[in-house]
C-alpha cells in the first residue's frame, strides 16, 4: 500500500479522497464475494486482482508508457479494442461503478444525468482514479445524450475523442460507422507513431474473440441445472475483463472454466436446490456496482445471466476472422460491433427484445428483471416495452429503476423478495 | 363550437375530455393575452386563431384533403417544410405545449421525459388534439433520446417517419444529411404521388424564408428603446407560425408590422421607461407554453428575445434562392437546416453560446434567463456552460428548469424577480 501512495501521488491524484475510497472497498468486497461459501478456488486471480485493481494494473500501465506504449480509455463496448491492440497500444476500462465518485460528477453535470456518467467525470475530475489519470486518450462514444455532452465537459480536462455512431442500422449507417473505424484507426495510429497491419489487426481480432470464447464458456455454466459459479462472481470476472490483459485474463478464466468442469462432474451447485433463477437485462454494472447481484443472490435466488453490456452484449458475438485484408476486417468488426450490439441507443430496436427473450430461454431464467440506471433515457424507455413483450411471452418480469446510491436497498429487497416468491410459485 | 364538436367527433376525437381544455384555454389566454394593455389592432387575426385553434385550421386542413391534399405533422425545426410544400402538401405543428396532454404521455412514457415529449404523445393517445387525428404521415427525428425512444411507442399508434439527423457537423455529417433530404423528398412524393420539380421547390423556399423575412421584421421592432409589442404577443405569433397557412401568415404579419411601424414613429412603447430587458435562451416553448413570458412581464420586464427552437433558432437564417438544380437547393437547405441550426443536439456545439451571446446584444438584453425544460439532457448540460461563458462575457444570466406544471410558479416568480431587480440596480 506505501507503495501504492507514492504512485498515485505521482499521477497526480488527490490520494486523501482516494483513501476514502480503498477504506470502503474491501469490506463491501468481503460482504459480497468473500462471503459466498463454496467459491471456486482459481477466482483467487479475480480476488487478488479487484483487492488491488488501483494498484497492480494501473502500475503495469504505467511501466508499459516508461516503454513508450499508449494506453487508451474507453466507455462503451461499441468501441473496437482491436484497433488499440492492433496498434500496439492497451485498452482499458475507466472508473464508473460508485457512488464515491457521483458528487464530484454532480459539480460539472446536472444531477439528472445517470450515475454512470456522473461518476466516470466525478472520478476524472477529482483525481480519484489512476486508469483517469494515466489514459494518453479517452475514447468517448455518441451513444446517448447524457454521453454525448458529457464527453464536451471532459474534453476540458482530458485528451478527448469522439467515436461517432450512427442512430439506426441502415446500409448509409454501416457505411457510416466503417468510416469512423477507419478515423479511429488513423487517430490511434497518430497516438502511437504505428502503422496499421493486417496481420496486426487480425492478431488483435483473434486476441478479443479468445476473451469473448472464455467469456462465453464461463456463461454456458450458468445454462445447467447444477450453477457451479455465482451470478456475483461471474459479473466480477466480466468487469474484470474491461481492464485486465486479455491474454492472461484469458488464460486465467479458461483455468477456472478447467474447475468448473470439474464441478459439473461432481453436480456441484452454489445454489441450494429449487432457487429461483433470474436474468437481469438493461444498463451495465460497472465495477464495483454489485448491488442488484448481491440483493438477489442473497435472498436465495441466483443470477444466472446478464443482457447488459456487462454481461452477454460484451461477449456473445465474435469477430468473424476470416477477413484478409484491413477493409474485410473493418466489414467484420462493423458486423460485430454496430449490427451486432443492439443498444438501445439504435431506433428501433426491436432485436434487443428478441435477444433477452432468447437469452431468458438459454439461461433457462424462471423470470427476468429489467434494470435501468436512473435518468437513462433510452434504456427507461425502451423498458416499458420490453415488460410488455416479456408478459407476452409469459416470461415474469419485473422492471427496476435504480442508482449507487443505497437509499433505496430496503425498496429494492422488499420487491425484489416479492418477484422471487412469485417465481418460486409459479 | 357545435360544428366544431361534430368536427372533432367525425376526426375520432375525445370531445369529453377535450371539452376540458376547451373551457381552460380561454381564461388561460384571457390572463396572459386579453389584459395586456396598449396591444397593436393587428393582433386581432392572431388572437382570432388561437381562440379557434383547434377549429379554423384543422377544418381547413381537412378540407384540403378532401380534395385530395396530403398533412404531414412535424415536430423538429431540422425538418424541412419547404419539401412539404413543394410537393403539394401541407406541413403543421403539432400539440406539444401544456401540462392537459402530460398525463397522457406519462402513460406510456417514463414520467423522466421532458414535458414537451410527454405532451405530444398524451395529445396523440388520448385523442385530444385535431392536428394530431387528422396528419396523413407524423416525421420525427433523432435530435434526443426522449424523442428517438418516443417515435417507437407513437409508430405504434400513428404513421411515422423518422428524419435521422447527424450528431456531429463534419463534411460526412453534411453528405449524411443531404442523403436524409433526398429520402424525405422520395417519402413525400410516395405520399403525394406528385414528383418534385425544381420550380416547386424553389417556390417552396422563397414562401418559406418570406415567413422567415415578416418574422425577422417582427423581432427587429424588439431591438429598439421603445418596443412596440410585448414578448408574450411575439411567442404567440411564432407558435402560430407553425401552424398557419404560410402565405396567409406572413401577409397578416407583415400587416401587424406597418402598425408597428405607424408605433415606432410616434414612440410608443408598451413597457414602462427603463424597464429590464430580458433574452430567453434554451428549449422551445410551444403552444400555449406562455408561463415565463407571463411571470416576467407581469413584473414590469420586457422579453426582447428568445433563442430558442421558438424564436430566432426558427426564422433567423433564410435557405440561399439561387439554387438552379434540386441538387443545389438540397444544398441550401442543408445549410439551413443542418449547419444553421445551433441546436443541443450536436456535439460540439460551441456556436450556440456565440449564438446567444450575440444575439442578447442585438436585442440589448440587459440579461438573459437559460430555461431547460425538465429532463431535457441535453440543453441541461449545456446549460452549465452557457452561464460560465455568459458570466465571463459579463452577461447577467439566470439558469432555471421548469415544466409546463404550476407548481413551480411561486418559486419562479421569487427567483426571476430577484433576477430582474439584479438587473435593474445593474
Amino acid at each position: 500500500m506505501a507503495d501504492n501512495r507514492k504512485f498515485w501521488t505521482d499521477l497526480g491524484m488527490d490520494v486523501e479522497k482516494h483513501d476514502l475510497l480503498c477504506e470502503a472497498l474491501p469490506e463491501a468486497f468481503g460482504d459480497v464475494y468473500l462471503s459466498q461459501e463454496n467459491r471456486p478456488e482459481k477466482m483467487d486471480y479475480f480476488n487478488m486482482v479487484v483487492a488491488d485493481i488501483h494498484g497492480i494494473r494501473p502500475q503495469e500501465l504505467v511501466e508499459f508508457q516508461k516503454n513508450g506504449g499508449k494506453v487508451v480509455g474507453t466507455f462503451c463496448i461499441h468501441v473496437p479494442d482491436e484497433i488499440v491492440f492492433a496498434l500496439g497500444a492497451i485498452n482499458t476500462g475507466l472508473c464508473s461503478g460508485s457512488q464515491f465518485w457521483v458528487p464530484g460528477g454532480e459539480k460539472v453535470l446536472p444531477s439528472a444525468t445517470c450515475p454512470l456518467i456522473k461518476a466516470s467525470l466525478g472520478a476524472r475530475f477529482e483525481r480519484t482514479c489512476p486508469f483517469f489519470r494515466l489514459a494518453d486518450l479517452f475514447v468517448g462514444e455518441t451513444t446517448c445524450d447524457g454521453k454525448k455532452k458529457a464527453w464536451e465537459v471532459l474534453s476540458k480536462d482530458a485528451p478527448m475523442y469522439i467515436f461517432d455512431l450512427p442512430q439506426m442500422k441502415r446500409d448509409k449507417d454501416r457505411e457510416f460507422f466503417k468510416d469512423e473505424v477507419r478515423r479511429y484507426i488513423k487517430r490511434i495510429e497518430e497516438l502511437t507513431g504505428n502503422t496499421l497491419t493486417k496481420e496486426g489487426l487480425k492478431d488483435a481480432i483473434v486476441l478479443i474473440n479468445n476473451k469473448r470464447r472464455a467469456l462465453q464458456r464461463l456463461n454456458a455454466f450458468r445454462t445447467l441445472e447444477n450453477v457451479p459459479i455465482s451470478g456475483r462472481d461471474v459479473l466480477l470476472i466480466t468487469q474484470i475483463a474491461f481492464y485486465d490483459d486479455p491474454a492472461r485474463f484469458t488464460q486465467k478464466l479458461n483455468e477456472l472454466c478447467d474447475e468448473l468442469d470439474e464441478r459439473v462432474k461432481n453436480g456441484v451447485s452454489v445454489y441450494p436446490k429449487d432457487a429461483p433463477r433470474v436474468m437481469l437485462s438493461g444498463t451495465p454494472l460497472s465495477i464495483p456496482n454489485w448491488k442488484l447481484h448481491q440483493i438477489i443472490e442473497t435472498q436465495g435466488a441466483a443470477v444466472v445471466g446478464e443482457e447488459m453490456c456487462t454481461g452477454s452484449r460484451y461477449f456473445e458475438k465474435l469477430v468473424d476472422e476470416s477477413g484478409e485484408t484491413i477493409e474485410e476486417m473493418i466489414d467484420a468488426l462493423t458486423d460485430r460491433y454496430m449490427s451486432g450490439i443492439n443498444c438501445a441507443c439504435y431506433t428501433p430496436n426491436d432485436e434487443r427484445i428478441e435477444d433477452i427473450i432468447r437469452l431468458s430461454k438459454y439461461f433457462k431464467a424462471d423470470g427476468v428483471i429489467d434494470v435501468n440506471l436512473k435518468f437513462c433515457q433510452i434504456y427507461d424507455t425502451e423498458g416499458i416495452e420490453v415488460e410488455r413483450r416479456l408478459k407476452e411471452e409469459n416470461i415474469p418480469v419485473l422492471g427496476i429503476e435504480t442508482d449507487y446510491s443505497d437509499n433505496d436497498a430496503e425498496q429494492l429487497k422488499t420487491r425484489i423478495g416479492a418477484f422471487l416468491e412469485l417465481l418460486k410459485d409459479a
